[in-house]
């Protein structure tokens, strides 16, 4: 998507044809850098520091994660201590392991000096292979948005509510959840975005940012706000993204969305979740069982942001010896999600197996 | 309750006799400092900005605000425009009509150089009221507490979810919401409060800082987190405060309590609600009927914190552009409550009209 009038990814090979280069995310909405990622070391670290964010992008830095171990060391031992390191960055997400899987099996029973060029060419795949997807959610999600701004007896735009970042900044591009949006907009269809400002990591200030660079009407929430606002008729539907489902359709996501669906099925707002297919984890039968990372508590006590005068300062909110808890995200059963958004289709909580059948038991249950 | 081992109330007349003292609650929790009200204006700018907030500390100011009017002007007009300037600081919150409403009928038919004397007796009654309510909330609260103690089949603590500030701070002394916990604290029961950030303006942090100072363990989370520990078994149960209870049962109470509610009940875990019956409004029918104030944007888009250095700093949180909504309040439907901690005891939501007759048509409905 665009960012002042040019066009950008989230990820991408740089012009000396083996380093990365990301956006630095931990800088926004306040500065727009970028940052090189030469070492396993250097692509670990962006995943653990949240420089990089949201499953897609996680996957596609994990696998240029294991393209750059493989330059330095194409051993077996070598890629098995990479994953190693890789998979532990975080916990939640599926399709940083996927990824990994794709590239490992790609440069298996090859000859190490061919290995680094397959994971990089693999790597490469994953990324295009994520846009496509991307659009493919988008073109069945706009559907959802069509239909509601067509049976709207009021008129005005269609307004979702959306938590966390699902958009094209935690993807390779277009985003998740974004991408239903930014299609209905790009066609002319009227929307309002409500954003979630989705303590403790504020992620909803990239969601308002990419929104605004693309010019879509948007308004920034607290997290509190979303029940109310269902209450009172001021959300038409609920578009999220997901980090792990599980067999029986439960998902989770970014901590707080399991709230935000209980709203909805009060209010009857329909509640879906926008994912490609490597989200899906049929080796897992049930939600409650999707390990849960906690985070440094520091993310709650101290948020940054920037001063009147232009610096970036991090403050402490809370009082210094207070204890902290900070899980990072929650399970949404399946009885409360309306539907999954995916590249083939908007899927039914209970009928995942057989829209993925290569999904099921692609790999071991063992943690 | 105890700041440094000294014994506090959150608003007293001065030793002048006539000025009136507060905590400025808007440095908490980083400095503790007092700011003394010498007029109308001051009690109104008070109020409005939150030096002293939560409904029954409002009703106190609001109060003392209509006796320093009455020293300046004590005609019947002067009261009426004082009453009406009061009246609009905050919109939701009962307790500041009903306690103009009570200082105005203590000087109402009484020779003009009285009344400011009878006007300052009826505010000191209400302090000293509110305080003996809160005892009893606690008298009653703490036997739920002490219910599900003896009923843990695991043992450990009794833990407590709570959400914003209805500690001593929001009241003149014990808080509605901790009342039952401090009182049971001090008797020596386990307990541990998981203390809600609550967003925007992060009242959690006045919640902790009064649980820290008297000893009382606890754990900050971000407001998203709660439904993810319900639905782990890690909540006992949860007591919240109120700003206004309509006939029907429903309350409206800090913008998330809500969501907080619809958590409690899919999770099977108890939800009450701790205020005094000044909170209760039966002249509204219907929970959804209460006003809820729409507070400034800029609560959403910068917070207020300590530097490492120790400077309090604002930083802003969002991008400059975005448009933001800032509902203050929300109402809960009385089907989530379990019932309403009162001076009168636990009190379901369908018994409220048996249990206080004397606040029926208090007050005509119009607003």
């Amino acid at each position: 998507m665009k960012v002042d009038g040019k066009h950008w990814r989230s990820i991408w090979l740089e012009p000396d044809g083996w380093s990365v280069g990301i956006i630095d995310q931990t800088l926004l909405p306040h500065r727009f850098e970028t940052a090189r990622l030469t070492s396993l070391a250097d692509a670990a670290r962006a995943i653990s520091t949240m420089q990089v964010r949201g499953a897609p992008l996680i996957g596609a830095t994990a696998a240029y994660g294991l393209c750059l171990a493989l330059r330095d060391d194409a051993s077996d031992d070598a890629i098995e201590r990479a994953r190693a390191k890789l998979v532990t960055t975080r916990r939640t997400a599926v399709n940083l392991r996927w990824a990994l899987d794709e590239v490992a099996a790609a440069v298996r029973n090859r000859p190490r000096s061919e290995r680094a060029a397959s994971a990089y060419e693999r790597a490469r795949q994953i990324c295009d292979e994520d846009i496509a997807i991307n659009k493919s959610i988008g073109w069945h999600g706009q559907q959802l948005i069509d239909a509601i701004a067509a049976n709207k007896p009021t008129g005005g735009p269609v307004k979702i509510l959306t938590h966390c970042n699902a958009g094209w900044l935690a993807t390779v591009d277009w985003g998740t959840a974004t991408a239903p949006i930014y299609l209905a907009h790009d066609r002319g269809v009227a929307v309002h975005v409500l954003v979630d400002e989705t303590r403790p990591r504020n992620q909803g200030a990239l969601t308002a940012w990419e929104l605004g660079h693309h010019g879509v009407p948007h308004t920034v929430i607290a997290d509190n706000a979303g029940g109310h606002l269902m209450q009172r008729g001021e959300v038409d539907l609920v578009i999220v993204g997901a980090d792990r489902v599980a067999a029986n359709g439960d998902a989770a996501n970014k901590i707080g969305t399991y709230l935000k669906a209980l709203a909805a099925q009060a209010s009857g707002v329909p509640f879906y979740m926008a994912l490609p297919s490597p989200t899906i984890d049929l080796s897992i039968g049930d939600g409650l069982d999707i390990p849960i990372e906690e985070r440094d508590g520091n993310e709650v006590a101290t948020i940054s942001g920037r001063t009147a005068d232009g610096r970036i300062e991090r403050v402490r909110v809370l009082p210094d010896e207070s204890p902290v808890a900070n899980p990072a995200f929650d399970v949404t059963p399946a009885r409360l999600i309306t539907g999954f958004i995916t590249e083939r289709g908007v899927i039914a909580p209970g009928a995942l197996a057989d829209a993925f059948p290569e999904r099921v038991a692609a790999r071991p249950a063992a943690e």
